[in-house]
């Protein structure tokens, strides 16, 4: 950030540019820059159920969030899932491989059934293997906003990854924050 | 986020409902929205020598943050373990076997002892296991705030994993921001 | 956080003291304040292709970010890789034989070649297992910043692990957000 404009605040930054920005200050003259002035949004989305696997939830997660994220020069959104037997990952958008083979991998590396050493298993075979799944991806992810859009990399995609036999709806908290 | 109100700031937000917050603008007439003006803080809360395993530590961030999280409307709480031989994750808060399956996985896939490929092995034989146990679940999290209180779901704690024989105290960095 | 002071500003926190700050009210008479005001700052920063391993890059993020990580007195670091094949953890910072171990784990735990179960094998045998990689460690890392650095433990360092046999450039968003 060496060529950096440092406390301006309009026009928006392009990406790779640098940009450092500041909220208003104090000064009652200076008016021009309350456009920047932080921003904080946050709501809960409901995904549907979806059967044990990966799932790319990009597009839903942009429909629900709609215009707001077009608010956000720039900033971060940190998806938060409120449950312990599913998980919130970034991977590759397009071929669907890569998701049936996360879900084997995980399967493979998890064991489930007889041959497990799980004490935790009065909701089914499932329900252990469902939680370590959920710690090993994680159930937050923080995602980057540049002009008002998620600044992901061309092929990443973001993840619902669905570790019990018998979903049901997941909810997701998304927090907005920015200027 | 559809129907939010955009650039409003109090009433706090309801769970599940939309919020769209800013900060003060610049307009010296209009100190009501004073109440949504961003705030940052940030404390090294020391955790006490836990032994090896899975630990439940909600309680104690939790009461170690007191009132100075009851402050934030809408934020993000983010913790930080200073450590490359513990981790933190978030799942299950009730029973304590899902700890205890969550530590015979974590030992099952990080081999230790004789058969080990490790190096690294100047500390003892769980010395490069609990390097790698850390990079598997991370050192960071982030969590939503809503109306004064981690926005978690029913069943959702925070866990500190202590991945060494001989443990010692452990320090967290919370950061808190918000409105 | 029990004594903290409330809304304060300056001076800048010393670590493990206590510190909540808030940004200027709207008060027109209070401009010493204004150094308080929120800033966010977003950079791209290229990493040059590294080969297939895990390696320390705290130096090169922290001179790439130059001046204008001093500016914050209180904040977060936000990392972001827009990959699929490569990941960011935070791990030991000293001894190269954490990192190559790590490399050693990483490919016993994920199967690679004839006897890998994976369908997605179209840009060759590293190409699936670097998918799973990358969800295991992630993409993103939260750091919080004190005093102008980021505040991490004495032996933890950033750490990009690059998945591929054949390495390209690799590109790592930085959102800055403090005061």
């Amino acid at each position: 950030m060496h060529s950096s404009s440092v406390f301006s605040s309009l026009p928006p930054p392009k990406l790779r540019l640098t940009a450092l920005y500041s909220a208003p200050t104090t000064d009652s003259n200076s008016n021009s820059m309350a456009a920047a002035s932080p921003k904080w949004a946050q709501k809960t989305i409901t995904l549907p159920p979806l059967r044990r696997g990966c799932h790319l939830i990009t597009p839903k997660i942009t429909k629900e969030l709609g215009d707001d994220l077009s608010q956000f020069n720039c900033g971060l959104a940190h998806l938060f899932l409120q449950h312990t037997s599913a998980s919130l990952t970034i991977n590759e958008n397009y071929d669907t491989d890569v998701r049936d083979d996360t879900e084997t991998f995980l399967n493979n590396i998890v064991p489930e059934g007889n041959s497990a050493p799980w004490k935790h298993t009065l909701e089914g075979p499932d329900d252990m293997p469902a939680h370590i799944k959920s710690s090993m991806f994680g159930c937050q992810l923080t995602i980057p906003i540049t002009n008002g859009k998620f600044n992901m990399g061309t092929w990443q995609g973001i993840w619902l990854c669905e570790h019990r036999d018998y979903p049901t709806a997941r909810k997701v908290v998304v927090t907005l924050n920015g200027i």
